[in-house]
């Protein structure tokens, strides 16, 4: 077939127009073996909603042919460009395109090896005829002329704050008002989806309040912008939780998002018969039952605290809570403080306790990725998130497509070197750390704490000072289970008995599926099966692989259930993607999902 | 003096770069007379703080001498580069340039006709030292590492909101916390200047939501961005007056600013033996004496609702009230309304009247500017400011700097033929207007709202509306003064008689001097002197020429007292003027201030 074999070209620039030449025909002509043939050998096509309505990898030219078989004739793809100068390095050319399909416009980024794609990203960002009134789009405000009976823009936003939920259901009902929930909501009413958040707390911003109070985000300010309206450039690095709570609250106001504080969702189930939800949530102490066509949980990784059933819970006699619930350090100048678990927030409860003047012992129940915070800034974000990422033209919006562009398979040889290079660098300080006895990783194959975090979501600590608390014995280190709580201590598995008049389980959080089966029904919980995770095999993410996070910001096996989530890189970037899949449903705009996930597991 | 002569140069950049050349060779070696050559016969000098620690305009070259024999040693100018590629039209060379001077870092603009300056804007933007914290010199947020006894940003905001005016007095005392104290408030904190805002209102943003409730404001976004902090790309075009008042209110807090509100200025009084004020205000019913070395009066050029003294006020039976207390429409369907007045407040409050089913009577004391906001932003605003001018690369920053960089003397004919041709293309509309017998305007030289606006602050209408009523007859229209009023109409001079069910004085505000004489003394207010306009020998606005805003953002004739105002591109751009000053006192950076006005005028 030699119409199928690349073009010579030279230069970067000539290459990804040949290229996308040949591929743009290949598609228009609706030739998939040709359009398979550009691929390489090794390749990957990773698609966000522009061709799959789905979140998706396929690899290999077999992916590219059955990923084209199923949605070419109703995506429709033409109009292919290099968005900007491709570059060139270490073989590879790399160039930021962007297209159009029948329903919409698109962007993605391709990367050509020897003419032909080793990876290309595919996602939609805008529906054609529902583009976002924003820039030159704006609305105007005031209306110009006379109208009577006009109402004010306040008279509008009260009116449309009370009628919906009561006498107006809205099209989406989005559970947590986290920042993942409140990003989505935010794209929603942009794209004039008619949508309620509901939490339980009363202000937006109150799941970071009320957490212990040395909090502080441990990605810098460039990773956690929120859509449409970024940190300024006075906002600190890394954001104390009270002033991200409060940035978070302006948020809700400003973006004009219909949030419901002091509101618990009691029950939901799908009507497959209406297509419509019942939702009943407790608002101020009153009933009320809602029906949007969508659910979306955005209750967060972080929102069911997970306590092992430890014997003696019951019987120990100071305090205990969830590090969760850890009310802050104050209370405990000079006593006996042992904190259960060796992620974050048990490094940085047992540092604020130190510092108080506890006497803290750590538990580490199994092996830990520690990171320091500067190595971390440096080595892995600084390329494409940092003051140095700007000066060199790469926006917050460049660096998101450029992450979203590696497919999952590729990430753990892109990142193992980087972890390499940090473990030299801190050579000294893990070093220090060992020798104090705390049982040191970087993931099972060494590849890092992103992959981790994308792996389980947990199982990690970067560095803000707790750890040469540990290394110099400050805050003592215990190592293994924990077998009981006595009235006055912890007991580990070895028989150690640590004193303790508190003890803060820092032992994580249950899966967003445990909220599927808290809120539905455990059968819908099954249906859906794990969310997070994409099936790498390593612990707590067993295969088959899937190559995407499961079930988040796309269809399940449930009719109108979604999940948003994430930290707030992904919350800002993969809102997107959720908000246009439920744009187009409430429009009508055709959604055929290619190759809804099989369910594997049940948690 | 042939040295002095400038050298041939051929292109905008080789000009420009020989220019300044010069320019720095002539400041370094001390040389006046050199420096004085290389402007024009005709020309400018506009100085905001970089060279005269003042805002201040020379002309000519006597004008140049007489500046910099004044500042020249102490101001130690050098570094003149520009800072972008010079642009040629028309046969002046325009470049934005950048300098650096003994204490700091400036901006500028020169414009050159054949080799010499026409126009030179120098400004301050940085002190060396004293650089911002942002962007790369952001704060950390997080401090790493373990101090105990540390406090968290929740804490430390706490304690400095609750020690400030209280047991530490803060070294800037800002009345009045509209836009105009808020933005310089926001940049004092960034310099570390203890700053207090105090309003009489209880919310941030409640001088815009208490007034009718069909306020926009008429500039369009692009010109009403706060420092730091842009308005996103979904904000209107026309913010509604609540949706102002609650980005005020986030402002502040995102901000950190120490914002008193329900707190009311009683009294001032300055004491040249400690050089601090004694300020009595009373918060929430308390009495408290602030005692800050400097006081701004940030009270607004429509703080103070003016009301002529109408015989029979106390008389009429019917509602009557200040346009700035007008309360909307709602309660006077089918109701005779008569407005005095005809600018901005008397036309939308005529329009949201009728729109409600009211009987409508505006009165016309004197002549309007009446200007349709399409045509105005389209002819007047649109170059620098609008979704066109920033993708053509201008920033709001660069705007506002080739903004500021024309002198006031040059405004009248930049200004005029923008006006001409408003009023060509908008001939239909303002005919239609006058056989209403509608009294038009243009200013008294016919340049326009802008200047109308820097002499006197009133006297114009923006149409988004209300002109078409007023125009067909909608909206009566009656003309001439006030005589009295009687329990049931409005009595003109003529004897005509306009029965009245509520009567609203929009008749506009008193002046800024007038919150000094209220707040100090009369003495304080006379020795300060008027305080807007800059003597154009229009009225309101008497001679002599002063070149500047009388007293406004600089330097006054009562040390330690300072006015910041204006609009919300005034507040933007001239609050980083008045912030350095300020913070140069307060860190003992010499400010020998050049050319402090006479006072001409005592209101």
């Amino acid at each position: 077939m030699p119409h199928a074999h690349p073009r010579p070209a030279t230069g970067p620039a000539a290459q990804v127009d040949a290229w996308l030449s040949d591929f743009e025909h290949a598609l228009t002509t609706r030739d998939v073996e040709r359009a398979a043939e550009l691929f390489g050998d090794v390749s990957y096509w990773r698609d966000l909603i522009a061709f799959t309505w789905n979140i998706t990898t396929v690899e290999g030219r077999d992916g590219v042919r059955d990923l084209l078989r199923a949605t070419l004739e109703v995506t429709g793809p033409h109009g292919f460009a290099a968005s900007e100068e491709p570059t060139e390095a270490d073989g590879t050319t790399t160039a930021l395109i962007e297209f159009e399909t029948a329903v919409g416009r698109g962007r993605g980024v391709v990367r050509l090896r020897d003419g032909r794609a080793f990876t290309l990203l595919t996602t939609l960002y805008e529906l054609t005829g529902h583009e976002e009134p924003m820039s030159e789009r704006r609305p105007r405000g005031a209306e110009h002329g006379v109208r009577p009976g006009r109402q004010t823009w306040l008279e509008q936003r009260t009116a449309e704050f009370s009628e919906l939920g009561r006498t107006r259901q809205p099209y989406v009902l989005v559970v947590g008002g986290g920042q993942g929930g409140i990003a989505l909501a935010a794209r929603l009413r942009q794209l004039d989806v008619p949508t309620v958040v509901v939490d339980r707390n009363p202000r937006p911003g109150d799941t970071w309040r009320n957490r212990y109070k040395s909090l502080c985000l441990h990605d810098p300010v460039w990773i956690d912008h929120l859509p449409y309206l970024d940190f300024p450039a006075n906002w600190p690095v890394f954001s104390p939780k009270d002033k991200i709570a409060d940035w978070l609250e302006m948020y809700v106001r400003v973006m004009e998002i219909n949030y419901w504080g002091s509101t618990t969702c009691r029950r939901a189930g799908y009507d497959p018969t209406t297509g419509a939800w019942e939702v009943v949530v407790e608002r101020d102490g009153e009933e009320l039952t809602l029906r949007p066509q969508h659910l979306v949980l955005a209750t967060g990784m972080s929102g069911r605290p997970n306590i092992p059933d430890v014997p003696g819970r019951d019987r120990f006699r100071g305090d205990q809570h969830h590090s969760s619930e850890h009310p802050g350090p104050d209370a405990y100048r000079g006593r006996k403080a042992v904190i259960i678990g060796s992620n974050n927030s048990a490094h940085d409860i047992a540092a604020a306790l130190w510092e108080a003047g506890a006497d803290v012992t750590m538990v580490q129940r199994s092996s830990t990725l520690v990171v320091r915070s500067e190595t971390l800034m440096e080595l892995a974000h600084g390329r494409l998130y940092s003051e140095r990422a700007l000066a060199a033209g790469i926006t917050t919006h460049k660096a998101d497509t450029l992450v979203a562009s590696m497919p999952f398979r590729t990430l753990p040889d892109v990142q193992k070197p980087i972890w390499d290079a940090i473990r030299e660098r801190d050579a000294g300080f893990y070093a220090r750390l060992e020798r104090a006895g705390f049982l040191l990783d970087f993931g099972e194959d060494e590849t890092g704490l992103g992959l981790k975090y994308l792996r389980r979501g947990s199982g990690y600590y970067i560095d803000v000072g707790a750890s040469e608390l540990i290394a110099d014995g400050r805050v003592r280190l215990a190592r293994g289970g924990v077998r009981e709580l006595t009235e006055d201590s912890v007991v580990l598995t070895d028989g150690t008995a640590l004193p303790a008049d508190v003890v803060v389980h820092a032992t994580g959080y249950g899966s967003m599926t445990g909220w599927a089966a808290e809120l539905i029904s455990q059968q819908v919980a099954d249906t859906v099966g794990k969310v997070w995770g994409h099936g790498s095999g390593t612990t707590n993410d067993p295969g088959p692989w899937e190559g995407e996070q499961r079930n988040m910001w796309k269809p399940t096996r449930q009719e109108g259930l979604w999940f948003q989530g994430g930290n707030l890189a992904q919350a800002r970037y993969y809102s997107l993607c959720l908000a246009l899949q439920l744009k187009a449903r409430q429009v009508g705009i055709p959604t055929p999902v290619y190759r809804l996930p099989e369910v594997h597991h049940r948690s």
